[in-house]
């Protein structure tokens, strides 16, 4: 089978049927996304950051799919959830509710924001809805507003030693080309030009051209747990946006340095002893703080499937197509779970299955399919060749 | 070797000699603990719940081991830290602090305040200094005075669905007993009534036996990922708390109760498949949320040996004898390190070393030393009939 029928077909007939069949919340609205192996609801809470990224699912289905009604639909269940119960008085957006909306965890956490804006988007393309339009854009500039103190109250660090965080230009770097449509050219323009350079030469080390999650103010690298940290599937899935971002722009320099920086980031990462991408590493050597640091994560692996595909398709460079393989066979005959539909979240180092969820607190509909659609899109421009 | 000889050489040849070598930061004051395999210093910053915790031994084996003075001047060195950088004005414990005693981290932990005045209780009885004996009670008061709300402005939950945790009452009847000579006879016994009420007619379980991390506040199970929590460490350290308490009052009926939970606890909790206990539960077997609940800690285990080889001495029933036995062998031969002094922390599901550091933001000169000198006396007394 080519590739482009294996993600199309695994995404038509396979994921998103999952999903449809398992995740509505009928009677309050929104979406459970606490479901078993074989898709069975085990807990009802609603993660906000997990309605929004479904909602944007289904939304972008429907945009770029196919005109189905039924997933136009599915996304408007989940907007209303996220309108109706989602935010509070200053338009910040919780963490989680309970099934019936009441809100349990204070807005603390900027990517509930991110991914309301990015639903509200979509959808509003979707559906014509002009008051979600205008929501999409509200949503984004509160999170400009924000994002120098995402946490606010809730941050516990002093300021004695301040770092600035990758997540915050790399995810604008995808949003601001999500909100397209509805930001001025010049506010996406200033945005992309500050992500880009924020992602490429700041967080990016010249010396060893890995990205590191957290850097000083003036850029330098701190000798510290988190000045230390690497997540690579971070810096792999940042790597896709910039070269979106590069096709967009005609930069071939820029989508040249993506492809060294994923091959970079996955020579040091990729588990030699058991296969896979570690999830954390030590720039150092020295001991991660993060226990689950040896372990293989779905959204890890579709990442750099995306990443590698989408690299290849724009460079033809050979490397990048048996890195592909190499990371496909992996994630492919570890992760994909065709005896019970979607894919398992979380496997130990050896490759294991260590929970056996198929959503949950952090796992929803989304890695999974938009995965699925980014590679069925590249490898149609590739085995067209 | 008879066990209190094992645990008394441990104690005095291996493990206090490695941090009296390792953790000293002689110029800034305070222990460095964040030592790697060897005890070499991997990162500087200074935890002010471990600072308390290494300032508390070595009290603590000042006072019922040996009057050996450079114990007592390695305690005031942590002590001296913690007086001058670890608190806030208002008497609060900072979480972290630099090397040089900036704070890093803002007193979101009410386990910071309960360390310091564990380490303050013992040190004033070490050295006699009535100050630090005033701010060991002060401490006390204001961990009371924060018990129903202890993370403060940072607590990210609202109260739409209020759960109270497990640790609060399990560390009072610990501190309690600690701080028994500062504090009014009342104080104690109320303290004491409390927390054992709590601890065991409130949070075990009557019909599982097993102890829960939350329950709802009129005590009944939240079918949620809190309020299925199950900490099995966290329990049978409890167990051992409620054995002296038990041994304080000559309650039989209690000690019985808490050998009961510690057999039950561990039953459940064994990992049948490669030994071991497991570090998180769900208790009704649905996925837990900590990705790193089938890994084996070392405090786990060794709170686990105190609790049993204690429960055998006050009651000598041969089943406690037999999982002794067993834990034993699984903890000397996983996370001794007979090589580079100390033990190691965390192994994965396997038993295989996870992080091979000896100290880090969590592990510090606490569990080891405690658990080799509570076993080693326990010992003595089994050993001695």
């Amino acid at each position: 089978m080519l590739y482009k029928d294996l993600y199309k077909s695994t995404l038509l007939s396979d994921i998103i049927p999952f999903w449809e069949k398992n995740s509505m919340d009928t009677k309050d609205g929104g979406y459970f996304t606490c479901l078993d192996r074989n898709g069975k609801m085990y807990d009802t809470d609603k993660f906000i950051w997990l309605q929004g990224r479904q909602a944007w699912t289904f939304s972008m289905l429907y945009n770029n799919v196919d005109r189905n009604e039924n997933w136009l639909k599915i996304a408007k269940h989940g907007i209303d959830f996220i309108v109706k119960h989602g935010m509070d008085k200053e338009g910040n957006f919780y963490f989680s509710t309970t099934k019936e909306g009441q809100p349990l965890v204070q807005p603390y956490n900027i990517f509930s924001d991110c991914f309301a804006a990015m639903a509200f988007s979509q959808y509003a393309i979707a559906s014509g809805d002009e008051e979600i339009k205008k929501l999409a854009k509200q949503t984004y500039l509160n999170i400009l507003k924000k994002k120098d103190n995402p946490k606010g109250v809730y941050e516990k660090s002093t300021n004695a030693r301040p770092l600035k965080s990758f997540a915050l230009p790399m995810i604008l770097s995808n949003l601001v080309l999500e909100l397209e449509g509805i930001l001025d050219k010049e506010e996406v323009e200033k945005t992309i030009d500050f992500s880009v350079r924020e992602v490429m030469e700041v967080f990016l080390d010249k010396k060893s051209g890995l990205i590191y999650e957290f850097v000083k103010p003036d850029g330098s690298h701190e000798d510290s747990y988190n000045g230390r940290l690497l997540n690579p599937g971070h810096g792999i899935e940042a790597m896709w946006f910039m070269i979106d971002i590069g096709v967009r722009r005609k930069d071939t320099k820029l989508i040249e340095k993506a492809a060294d920086t994923i091959l970079k980031i996955l020579d040091y990462s990729w588990d030699q002893k058991h296969g896979g991408i570690l999830y954390f590493m030590d720039a150092h050597g020295k001991p991660p703080q993060q226990l689950e640091w040896d372990q293989k994560l779905w959204w890890v692996h579709l990442e750099a499937l995306v990443a590698l595909s989408k690299a290849y398709e724009q460079t033809g460079r050979e490397e990048l197509k048996d890195w592909y393989e190499k990371v496909h066979k992996y994630t492919w005959s570890h992760f994909s779970d065709p005896e019970n539909g979607e894919w398992f979240g979380y496997l130990n180092r050896q490759g294991e299955v260590l929970l056996d969820l198929k959503g949950g607190k952090w796992k929803g509909c989304f890695h999974v399919p938009r995965a699925m659609f980014q590679c069925w899109k590249a490898f149609e421009n590739i085995e067209s060749k």
